[in-house]
Parts: C-alpha cells; sequence; structure tokens
C-alpha cells in the first residue's frame, strides 16, 4: 500500500512549528522564516523558485525527498490560509497560481467549499473528516502514488496519534519559540511505535527521522 | 570568575527531563530509567560505581566533564528527595553516605533545615533563596571552582532565566514522555544568549550545548 509520508517539518528546541500570531503577514507568527532557512537554502529551494546554486549537503538530501512518489497532499486548515481564510470565498492558498504542489491537495476543514483546480495539475479539495477518511480520499485521488502530509503541526499530530503516518522528516532547530503550535503533545510513547535515527546537521539543524515499525 | 556548569541533563524529544509521579520507588516518575540508559553505559559512570568498562565514545566524552574544575553544586528540592522529603528529618539524599559531590552542595528549599556533612567531602546545606543568592553561597564555598547546577530541570530552567548559566550540556533522548516537568518552558529566544551547538551520537542522543555569549 501507499505510503503517508512527512517531510521538511520543521520544530523549534521547544517543540513548536509554528509560531504564535499567524497572520496574512506572519504565516508563521513571530518565528518569522527562522524554522526555515536551512531548507530555503538548499537547492531543492532553490530550484523551486528557479533559481540557481544553493547547498548540496545533509539539509538538501532530506529535502528533496519531499517530492519522488507523491501523488496527493493532505493539509491542515492552518496550513491553507491565515487564520479566518473560510471568511475569505477568493482565498486559494498561499502559493499563488500555479502551487508546487501538482496533485489533487486535501484541505481539512470545517467548512468545506468546492474544489478549486489550479494550473500545474493542483487541485485543492476542501474536506471536513477524519484523518483516516481524509486518508481514504487522498489514497483513491493519488493513482497509487504516496500521501504527503503537508501539515501543520496539529494535523500532523492527530496522524501519528491514529498511527497513519508511515515516515515523518523532522527538522528540529536551535531556537526557542516559547510559544505556538506544539508538534509533540499527546505522543507518549511514540518510540514504540517508530524507530527513530537522529542525525545533527554542520548548521545546527537535527535531522529526526521516524519510520514505522512492522506490526 | 567561576564558571556555571550543567552536565548531563536529560530530556525526552517533547522535552520533559523527569516523568510523571516521581516517588521514592521512581525517582524519574514514569520516565524509569529510559532517560539516563545513555549515561549509565558510559566509562565515567562505570567508574563512578567502581566498575570496569563502559563506552568511551562522545557520550562518555560529555559524561566526564561532570567532575573538573568543580567546587560546589546547588540543585533543587526535587532533586535531593522524593516528593515529601522535607517531612522526614532523617532523609539525607538518594546517595548514601558516600555522595559523589564531594563537595558543599547548597538544596534549594523553602524548609531549610540544619546542614548535614557526609563522608568523602560532600555537605548538604539548605537554602531558602533565589538563584542569584543560592549562587553566591556556593561561590564563597566553591573555593574558586566552578559551581555545577545539579538540576533538576525547574532549577535549571530557573537559572537559565535568570541569565545565570554559563555552559550547559543537554542530552537529548528519542523517547517521547508525555507529561513530566519540562526544562524548555518560558524560555523563549534563549538562542539570543547563548550559541547552541548539536551533535547527534551514533546511540541516538541528540547532544545539545549551550555556551553564553560573551556580553
Amino acid at each position: 500500500m501507499s505510503e503517508v509520508r512527512v517531510h521538511n517539518l520543521a520544530i523549534s528546541l521547544d517543540g513548536f512549528a509554528t509560531g504564535d500570531g499567524q497572520s496574512l503577514e506572519a504565516p508563521f507568527g513571530h518565528a518569522g522564516e527562522r524554522l526555515h532557512e536551512w531548507l530555503v537554502g538548499t537547492r531543492f529551494f532553490h530550484a523551486s523558485d528557479g533559481l540557481p546554486g544553493g547547498t548540496v549537503g545533509i539539509e538538501n538530501a532530506f529535502a528533496e525527498r519531499h517530492e519522488p512518489g507523491i501523488g496527493a497532499e493532505i493539509m491542515g486548515a492552518g496550513k491553507f490560509g491565515p487564520p479566518g481564510w473560510q471568511d475569505d470565498p477568493e482565498w486559494k492558498g498561499w502559493w499563488g497560481p500555479n502551487p508546487p504542489f501538482h496533485s489533487p491537495v486535501f484541505v481539512l476543514t470545517h467548512r468545506p467549499r468546492a474544489s478549486v483546480e489550479m494550473e500545474g495539475g493542483t487541485t485543492y479539495h476542501f474536506v471536513d473528516a477524519t484523518p483516516s477518511e481524509a486518508l481514504e480520499q487522498a489514497r483513491a485521488a493519488a493513482g497509487g502514488g504516496d500521501i504527503r502530509l503537508g501539515g501543520g503541526a496539529t494535523v500532523v499530530r492527530e496522524f501519528l496519534a491514529a498511527g497513519l503516518v508511515d515516515y515523518a522528516h523532522i527538522a528540529q532547530v536551535p531556537i526557542l519559540l516559547g510559544r505556538g503550535v506544539r508538534l509533540w503533545d499527546g505522543l507518549e510513547a511514540l518510540e514504540d511505535k517508530y524507530d527513530i535515527e537522529v542525525v545533527s546537521s554542520p548548521s545546527g539543524i537535527t535531522h529526526l527521522t521516524l519510520t514505522a515499525k512492522a506490526a
């Protein structure tokens, strides 16, 4: 069966995947871009912006795994737009007319709306569903490909708690945010279900790889 | 001036330095010994128990720094004994008649008692004091040596917040405890005051080194 994968999810040392005070101007709240500098510097990220250059070390090696084999993405409402985007019928995500997903994207929201087809193969579907229901829909649309669980932290936490994630790459950044949305809450003894590998990079990031243990 | 150092403080991935439900039988609550297996396996720890052998890699290199140059220790009430030890006039710590400190030890408690002299150079002093007041007393007793801040997490957090720590070694263990006492709470932007270096070990521990930036 296709896998459910999390890639490039960044958290602070104190476990926050986004800061406090998210808004249209500050998608990650008071965290700003500090959780993602390691990613923005990679060749993978440069290329996605049509730019040359970028690092090709450990950060890039993890970052590039974001794409291959993915057939659909599931994301939370908090990733799709700033608080209140549901009140704006014209809101179509942060990513412009040609979003970087190039696949069906299932946005979890308690206020679903009609699907929106974008350029480049991305179609946004809005679903009010449990994690397992959403996963079923995404699998049906993924053409046999894997499902990327795109975040944010709340959705990843819920899928982890439900035992629905096969692989997760989490990048721990050595800053303390103090407030925001925590990834790890309520996941006691997750190590019983996942092998957890860690490797630190010269830039100070700790890359955590969670791989579901065989049942 | 002598330095204030934290050594071998272990936390879980979700930031807990001790588990829930601490007691005489379970000094670390439901965490058991899982936060300290990396330490117990080292040559440093073996030697402190009079045993041969033990690992001599990165874990041991960090662990051994616990001793040299220390003139006194400060610890919190939660490290000295199980909840309620203050009601037991005979309680003299977890460590038996010859404790591994071999120096004056200042135990922070709101219920001070008379000092207790143990074998091997350890004397317990019980002080109801702020972090800076306790540090002043410890420095006066340390004979020019450094001050080890022995934990637990609450005390280390308070000293970090007060800007009184010069160096801290924290070992992050890849387990999720879910509950207990968190180290990182309320320390937003600690990276502005500390250089933070990270290195992961083959055994899966991430060693974090915090060094105070020059003022």
